[in-house]
């Protein structure tokens, strides 16, 4: 039994967090509650609109984000897991405000393609035009040898964005089919997996049949470094 | 937007508490993450064993239960939901611990059973032993003109009791016969609407086809009750 308690920063948006929840049980092997990993699940979705402040069109995320820091430090955490690939983009912020060791999701889904024996080579990554254009994916990648390309602007914009937005406003099915047809296009364009790297793509992935081509799941890779983490106290290797 | 934190004392079993997430999610009207509703979850699966508990055969899981409603508390919430039926046979115990409002489970399967046209008259209550047992649901409904009927003992030992421990295990799909055959014998015997009274047993239902009759998920029912709250600062009417 773990005496390690998680932190979930969380509610980026909330159907992730909750999903994310139901990752970190369904993959801990237990037979009973007692052997589940304790988690505190910080779901505030008031925090500000990560693209539109990376645009310059919204307020700075960064102070509500610590907030919730220092809610899960006063709550005994021992490790921070956020469930949201593009507040990943005020990683710098959110390290310099809390000594808790932050398990960066895209060290998380290079821990995935691993797993999966995605050799190094190039690889798609599907996420919000924030954290498209922040490079997260482009600049960690690339230290395990992958290459990453990713949707042109416009299939961003015709499929990508508005299906992350259907998932926002629990439409989770609509999600599905702009979301295939834009992995589709990036394996056609000679990418061997796929990342979902916005948690809000995998709900939409999985309101419809299984792609078929590896894809890394960046809830699921994340909820499988937290369950390492509270079992064996291993952070993934950094990349990112 | 909803100023007020809900707090969800959890991990009784972590696989509810994380569909307790997802329904305050999807049941929701809200286009964007910041028209969701605030949550801080509290997934303590270490809390000792309720029905062991109850039987005398395991420690009392009150002090747990009460540190979790203090990390809550100076967590900020204004509000506590428990997705965990047993759990509340230690309601009055949390109730002196604590200054917030307790949304009792009970109160919210019977507002369900009004949603959903239910009249007074004999409704079925599945749940664990020791909820049966300490008669949370007979006294609870008995305010609201319902009549409560539970499996008999054998049922319980070789359905109920089994398929919660499968669910807890993470075997969902294994529980949906046993807890059908179970809900079709109380209809069978005058029920005209079953409540899923332990919150691991609508995750077996829905494992498989829907059942024939008015069925009462305590998960979904606490997250409507929960969302109430958030949104218009409503407790709902006091049966329990």
């Amino acid at each position: 039994m773990s005496e390690r308690i998680l932190g979930v920063l969380g509610g980026m948006g909330p159907l992730a967090s909750a999903e994310f929840m139901r990752q970190l049980t369904l993959l801990t092997p237990a037979e009973r509650d007692q052997e589940h990993v304790p988690a505190i699940l910080w779901s505030d979705p008031r925090v500000p609109d990560r693209v539109a402040a990376r645009r310059g069109t919204g307020p700075d995320p960064l102070p509500v984000l610590v907030r919730g820091l220092r809610g899960l430090e006063a709550a005994g955490c021992g490790a921070i897991a956020i469930p949201c690939n593009t507040a990943h983009g005020w990683i710098v912020g959110m390290r310099a405000a809390t000594r808790l060791p932050i398990l960066h999701i895209v060290d998380a889904a290079a821990e995935d393609l691993r797993r999966q024996g995605v050799r190094p080579g190039t690889v798609g990554v599907m996420g919000t035009v924030a954290t498209l254009e922040m490079g997260l994916y482009q600049d960690g990648l690339r230290g395990g040898g992958w290459d990453v390309i990713v949707p042109p602007p416009e299939d961003m914009a015709r499929l990508v964005s508005p299906a992350i937005a259907e998932v926002k406003a629990n439409r989770v099915e609509a999600a599905y089919a702009p979301l295939a047809e834009a992995a589709r296009s990036l394996v056609a364009r000679g990418a061997t997996a796929v990342v979902l790297g916005c948690t809000e793509i995998p709900l939409g992935v999985a309101a419809g049949p299984a792609l078929p081509f590896p894809v890394v799941d960046t809830i699921a890779a994340l909820a499988r470094v937290s369950i390492a983490w509270a079992r064996e106290g291993a952070t993934p290797a950094a990349v990112a």
